[in-house]
Parts: structure tokens; sequence; C-alpha cells
């Protein structure tokens, strides 16, 4: 339990823009999280047109502006961030944290390294913040209730995925053997990739065998891949079945967060988290 | 509710002309809708065929006078419509009355247009017609089955599909690094595609990897690709498997139509539409 | 209703004859089903062996003379079915009569038509006889479990392939459309084509997307496929579910075939048939 | 039941040995079946890098040292579980047994046949040697009820597998009729290849049709292919949905191992073994 002067509940200005950045329950947060939403999506946008040869060719001078122009918006949130919030350092440990930071340090240190093309790309990373958003929606119930048809099911899987395995380097192996390096199996591990890529029905054809004794064995790989996707779909079914007879009850507090350790789900009427004993800013409906 | 004049029924050769063009009760009507699907499937064979460049050398003018005699039978079609509908404008608004227009429009544009290629291929939603009819059997109770089923489940299958593609939009991006654009990977949007290609186990070979790296991760999605597929079986399963044990009421009157609204769906003994209260036409079986 | 005459009840040899060749309840006859899956084994092994060319310029005659002995084998057994059964001519109309047939024919007619390379290939029609044999055993229970399963849900098939038909048709013409005939989609059947190599994820890659805006069409067409491949499995899973519950009671007298109307399911204690009211031979257990 | 002189149970540094080497319930026991994991990923990782051409130009010599090392270290392994087991023989000629022997053989006999680098592959059936230790793990309970489903299934699953396979032949040889040798159909067994390719999803593309005819049966594969799928995902789910009301209940005991007759499963208080009625060694939890 943490001592009573870091659970000073965060006042004035502070607050209200923590509750602003931070939550989705006054019409304000909302509208943030929807210009969030935007510049996340247009960014990512940019960034993506900007690896299309032709476009960069053209374009170039005018997305690097934009870009710049998202980083530095995405800076101001994050320094806004640091502001509102009571422990700035442990939310800069924090998952989300972290992916804040990612999502604007690669631009300014490709101002030092000058081959910053891998680096730049991390920037993609930014998509993974509207998931902090979307967990402030009302589909958590459904997203909760596939998260625990998975979980309950992890351990079939598990035991379902080591034989996969198995399976897929004995044929792997026996395939390089048969057909050997003149037929494209150059090594075990590409005759590893081409078992995965046969045996989940993916089939580039990169890689086929071309000895009828390898099609004879491919054509068992083939239907064996066939059979065994019955095993996850039955797995998960029977899991999503059992769960379904219960309705999830939708909690629009589930977007009440605490400020000082960041934990979700607190009840509406709740007035101190339930995860570290610190204390939750009022829900504000009117704004 | 409407006014009382817009409710007058239709009577004298309109209504029976309604009868037969708008519903499937009486024996012309079914008759009339036979016709119209085999007119509606033979104007689209004609229209692939006329696509084909061996055929059309061969046939081209003849294809030419089958595709107008096609477009002179629907645009008669269209304006009996027009005719026996108590309230023709709303009926060319409606979602039929424009796919009716969007069948007959584009040839008689082509007069004008010359380079009417890709106007002419919009002929092809004449297949959006025979829904219409389709509309009148006794398999409606099967689709709202199964429409039911996805309804129910369409949040859980948003949710899902919003994580296949942050999955597919990361996974892109990364094979867009690794692999570079002199194995093929010249774009994120290409590694995107490549990744949904991958995930969703079509894989047309188009686009594969070439390193190591590349081929690790590649089996990574096909894996995972493999497994999450069980996700949507799995919820539409459970829905299906629900609702299978009451049986769907066929109803024969779901044919009959509503000549002021529009709407189906009246029971057999209805005088008045549901939805807007006006006279429906009697259901007359003999004809 | 039969006449009386017609249904007299064979004897003697022709009796015995019966017993072994259409029915499977006697040692002799497990020993005949036994030896006839063989030779239609063999027999299909050497067609197929035939058609290697290979192997056709190495042992082309001696696979000549295995096909004329295994006709000539088949042969002798049609003739025998002929002379042992009630009715021949109604057998010889018979689905299985046609089969019977078809697979000896083929030869018989290629010395008096020279090309006959096609003729020959309906030999492996062969095949379909050992459904016959197949229909005998105790795998039945299970057979008729998934057809009543697959019967049971054929009109929600039904319903969800005509979608996917129309989808097919549709996307198809869209793709000809934007990809046109310079990359491969030269019409609007391959189009089509194309369109359900993708949508079923087999992905052949024969022909692939190469505009930005034909690959986008792709990645929507491909997680659609990907999507509603649940949609059939839900259907049949939950027919299945529903059906498991009750045991399917195996009959050892499945294998009964009445001698003048061949059907087959009779009771172990019928005296007559219960389709045709022919009289049943009694089933000879001892041999 | 054997005789009382076969049952003495092993006693001093064997019966230690015994319990480190064949069991898992004490310390000394869990460390050595993770010693022994790691070597057989190390061995494998080794094979696998040692068929990379390039690897082995650089590598070739310090892969062949380290592949000696492993050999010598199962070889070792190999006599001391001959040593401290009670019957010798018996443990040589179980499967396990087998698979060890399999995993050194290889290299000795490399040593005096030449050119051995088929047999050198066979040690990638060291691999099986990790399921004796998976069957150690408290995993097993999901494993048995995977399997006990798959085994409830297997005559349902048979039914459809032969169903498939005609289904295939009959398809290939009509592929073959259609398209020919000229479109890369040589064969009726190449026929087959490809129907199953097709027909599995998997659509590797070396080998697609060319002619309308067989784009059109290909398409018919294809949704067919698509739609039966939904076969044996059915009955496996079925299945496993019928079992999963029962929690499996979790037996640590499950890794003690009779030293008579290699069979598991003895209870935790069990003192003699349940298949053949030898003395088990006690659980020594301390070590």
């Amino acid at each position: 339990m943490p001592t009573q002067e870091t659970l000073i509940p965060l006042s004035g200005w502070r607050r209200k823009l923590f509750v602003v950045i931070f939550e989705a329950d006054t019409r304000a947060g909302r509208l943030f999280d929807l210009a969030l939403i935007a510049s996340i999506l247009l960014s990512l946008v940019s960034v993506a047109l900007e690896s299309v040869a032709s476009i960069r060719q053209s374009w170039g001078p005018q997305l690097k502006v934009l870009d710049w122009m998202f980083t530095i918006l995405f800076t101001i949130e994050y320094v806004l961030r640091l502001i509102c919030i009571h422990k700035p350092l442990r939310y800069a440990r924090s998952f989300f944290g972290m992916v804040d930071l990612l999502s604007i340090l690669p631009l300014y240190l490709g101002l030092f390294i000058p081959e910053s093309r891998f680096l730049a790309d991390i920037r993609v990373l930014r998509l993974l913040r509207m998931f902090r958003i979307l967990k402030l929606t009302r589909y958590m119930g459904e997203a909760h209730e596939l998260k625990r048809a998975m979980l309950a099911s992890r351990r079939k899987i598990l035991v379902f995925l080591v034989t996969v395995i198995v399976l897929v380097i004995i044929l792997g192996t026996l395939m390089y053997v048969i057909e050997g390096e003149a037929n494209g199996f150059t090594s075990i591990p590409i005759g590893i990739y081409w078992a995965i890529v046969t045996l989940t029905t993916v089939g580039f054809g990169d890689i086929t065998p071309k000895t009828p004794l390898g099609q004879g064995l491919a054509s068992l790989v083939m239907i064996t891949g066939y059979g065994i996707i019955a095993v996850p779909t039955g797995i998960v079914t029977a899991e999503i079945a059992r769960n379904t007879r219960a309705t999830p009850t939708e909690d629009q507090s589930a977007t009440r967060l605490c400020p000082h350790c960041f934990t979700e789900g607190h009840d509406r009427d709740a007035r101190f988290c339930k995860h570290c004993g610190g204390t939750l800013p009022a829900p504000s409906r009117s704004n």
C-alpha cells in the first residue's frame, strides 16, 4: 500500500486535462479521442505513402513536412500527458508510455543518425496507440469474451501447436531428403518453411515438389493440414459456445483510469483505486 | 400516417399488372419471375461472352444485337413497373428502382459517350435484380436465420477484424523492413497486401520472402493465420447452434408487396399494409 | 405391386451365386467383396500408371495385357451378375448396373474406334463400384449421420452458395474493369475464375492483381473469404452437434439386397422386400 | 503375472539413477529432463544448420565436432538407461528405446558407409524423444482430451476421407482428360495431385488449368473444397463440445514409471505397478 503523500489527488487544470486526455466519459474526452484516432490514422497513411517509390519522388518534401507536423503534435500530447498525470515517471515506463515515446522518437533520432530508414518505420507502432482508445469503448465486452475463450483454451491450443511444430520439422526434413537441393529444397530450414506453407494451406508455390515420391508425401501433408484445422476450430468453438449463454454486462465506467497505477475497470461509484488504493478523480459527466 | 388520398388502391388492369410484376403468389406472377430470371441470366452470359476477345471477334455483332434486345426488354419492364405502381417516384428512388435503372442506362449512355467500355460493365449489376425475386421464395427463412446469426455476432466479428487489420499492418511493415524492395516488398502497402494474402491462407505466391529472417516471420504469420481462423468460425457456429433449436416458420405470404411503401412480409389475410396503412391488393391465387 | 410370377425366388446354384455376389453376410460373400476391391484398386493403379508417359514407354505392352485381364475378369463378373439375378434387365438399368457396364465397355469399343484415349479413361469410374461394397460395411451408420447433417442443412448451404456465387460474379467483373487485359484479367469469366480462386483461399497465383486499386479490392475479397468460411462450418457443426447425441444403431442385415428391385436395408427377419413385395433370399450365414 | 524373481526392485545407485533418468518427480529428475530437452533442441539446430550450404562451408568442421559431442552424450545417456533399468532388453525393444538408438546410430554407421548423407538426417528423429519428456508434464490432460475427441470421431473422419479420396481421383482424371499434357496435366497421378492441392485450398499454382472447361471444373472443385472443410470441423467440434463439460483432473503422479514394464500413470500412493505387479520405486520428492 502506497504512502498517503503519493495519493494526493490532482486538482485544478491538471485534473481537467487528465479527464480529457486519459478518460472518455466526457464530451471533451471523446472529442480528444476522435481527434487522436484521426491523427494516428492520417500519420500512418503518410508513412505508408512515403514508402511507395513513385509517390516519394513526386511528394517527398510535402510528406516530410506532414510527418514533422504529426511528430510535433504527438510530442505536445506526450508532454501534456506527463504534466497532467500524478506520477509522470511511472507513466513513461508503462506499456503505453513506451509506445507513445516510440511513436515520436524515430524522427528526432533521424536528425543525428543519417540512415534512419528502418528507424523511421518504427513509427508504424503508433497504431498500437489506438488500442488505448479502443479500450475505452463499449466493444470491450466482446473483446474480453473472445480473450476469455482464447485463454480458457490456451493449453489445448499449445498442445496442438507443439504437435504441429513437431510434424512440420519431421515432414520438412523428409521432403529435404526426398526432393533434394535440385528441386528447391536447399536445406532443412527451407524444408520446414515449405512444410509450414503447405500444412497451413497457404501454398505460395515458390517451392513445390517435383518427384513423384515428394508429390505423394505433399498430398499426405495437405490432407493432414486440411483435416487438423478442425482441431483449433473445435477447441475455440466449444469454448465460445459455452460462454455465449451469459451475456456480458457493459460497464460504462470501464473508461476510468487510476492516475496512480494506470489500471482500468474501476466501478462508477468507486472513489479509490482497487489496485493501489489511490484516490480516483470523480467521473465528471457534465462538461 | 399517410393521408387518405395517397392510399387509393390501384384498380383495373394496373392492379392486375402489379400483382403479376411485383408479387409471386399467382401463376402469372411466378411465370413472370421465371422469365425475368432467365432474361437476366441470359443477358449476363451475353455480357460475359462479349468480354472474351476471341468470341467478340467472331460473334461481336450478334452479341451487340442480343444486348440491345435485352436492354429494350428491361426498358419496357421498367416502364411497366413505373406505370402499375401507385407512387412511381418513390419506386424509382428505392434500392431496387435504382438497380433497375442502372441495368438499362449504360447502353443508352454509350450512344453519346464513345468509350463506354467500363460503363457497359455496370450491366453486371443486373444480377442484383435477382435478389428481388429470390426474396419472394421460401428460402427466405434460412437466409433470415443466417443473417440473424451474423448480426448477433457482428460486434465480435468487428473486434476480430480490427485485431486482424492491426496485425496485418504491423506485420506488413515488418516484412517491408526485413525483406526490402529487392525481394518484391517494394512499399509498406505492398507489405500489408502480402500480409493479408498470407494470413488469410490464400498465398498467391506473387510476392514471397527470400531472406531466412523473412521466411521465419512468414512461418509465424502462417501459423497465426491458421490458428485464428478458428475465432470467426467459433463465433458464428456458437450463434447458429443457439438458433437452430427454433425452426423457422415458412410464410407463403412473404411474397406480398405493399404498392405504397414497397415493404414485404404481409400476412396472408392482411388487407392493409402494416407499415404505411395502404390497402393491399387481394392475393389473387387463381389466374 | 408386382405380379406373383415375377416374385418366384431364385433357387439352386443361382441363389447361392446371388448370395455370394450381391451380399456380404456369408464368408464367401465377404471374400468375394475383398477380391473385387483388390481387383478394382489394382486395375485403377494400372490405368493411372499407363497415363504416365515414361512408364507407358517401358511397360506399355505389359500394362495393356493387365488391362485386358481386368476387363475380361469384370466382364465375367458382369455376366454372372446378369445370370444370378432375377430380373437381369432391371439390374442392367440400375445405377450400379450402368457403372459396371461403363467399367468394361471402353476397352471393347476401343477395338473399333482407333483414338479411344479419352474413352479409356472412363475406366476410372470403376472406382464408383467400390461404393456398392462400402455400402455393405458397418461404416454406413457414420456415413448416414454425415449425410443426414448435410441434408438437414442443405437449404442453408444453398442460400450461402447463391450468395457466394453472386459475390464472385460482381467481384470478378469489378476486377476485370479495374485490372484490365494487360494484367491477366482478359475477360469477365477469367475475372470470376480469379474471384473464386481468391475467395475460397486457394490462391493459385496464376493471375494476380497488379494495380494498387486491384490489390486493395483483392485484400477485401480475401478478408471476406476468410470470414465467410465460418458460415458453412457453423451450419454443419450445429447440425452434427444436434445429431451426435443419438447413437446410430448398427444393422448387420443392411447388407441384404432385394433381387427384384435392388433396394437394401431389409431387416434380418424380413421375408419379403418392403419396397416391391418380392421374396427375399434367406440370410444363409453358414457357408 | 510375472514371476517373483523378475520383480526384485532396483536398489542403491541404480535406483537413484532410475528416478533421475526416467521420472520427473524429483528436482534432479526435472533438471535432467530440462538438460535433455536443451541438448535435443541444440543438436537439432546443429543438424538443420549443417544442411544449409553456405553455413556448411564456413562452419562445417565445428558443426561436425558439435554433432559428435551430442552423439557421444546421447550414447552415454543410452548406456545409463540400459544400466539402471531392470530389464534392459525390454527397454531396448520399446518404442522410445528404438528412437533413442536411432538418434545415435546414424553417425556411427557413417564411419563405415561413406555416403551417409540421408542416414545422417535420421537424426531428426531425436525430436520424437521430446515426447517422452512431454508425457511427464501436466499438459497431458489436454492432450488426452484432444486425442479422445479425435478417437471418438475417427470413424466419421475415415468416411469423410474416403469420400474426399474418391472425389479427388475422379476429379484428377477428369482434369487430365480435359486439360491434357500440353497444360501441365501430364498424367492421371499428376491430375490427382492437382486435385488434392486444389480441394484442400492449398493452391500452389505450379499446375493450373488453362482451358475454359478446365477452369470451370476447377471452380467447382474449389467451391466444393471450401464447403466440405466444414465437415471435419463439424465432427471434431461436436465431439470436443461434448467433452469439455467434464474437466480433466491433473494427476501429478502421472510421471511415475514402472521399471519393469515401462507403463505410466501410477497413483501417488501406489507401491506396486498396476499393470505388471512389479514394485514401484518410492516417489522420492526431496533430493
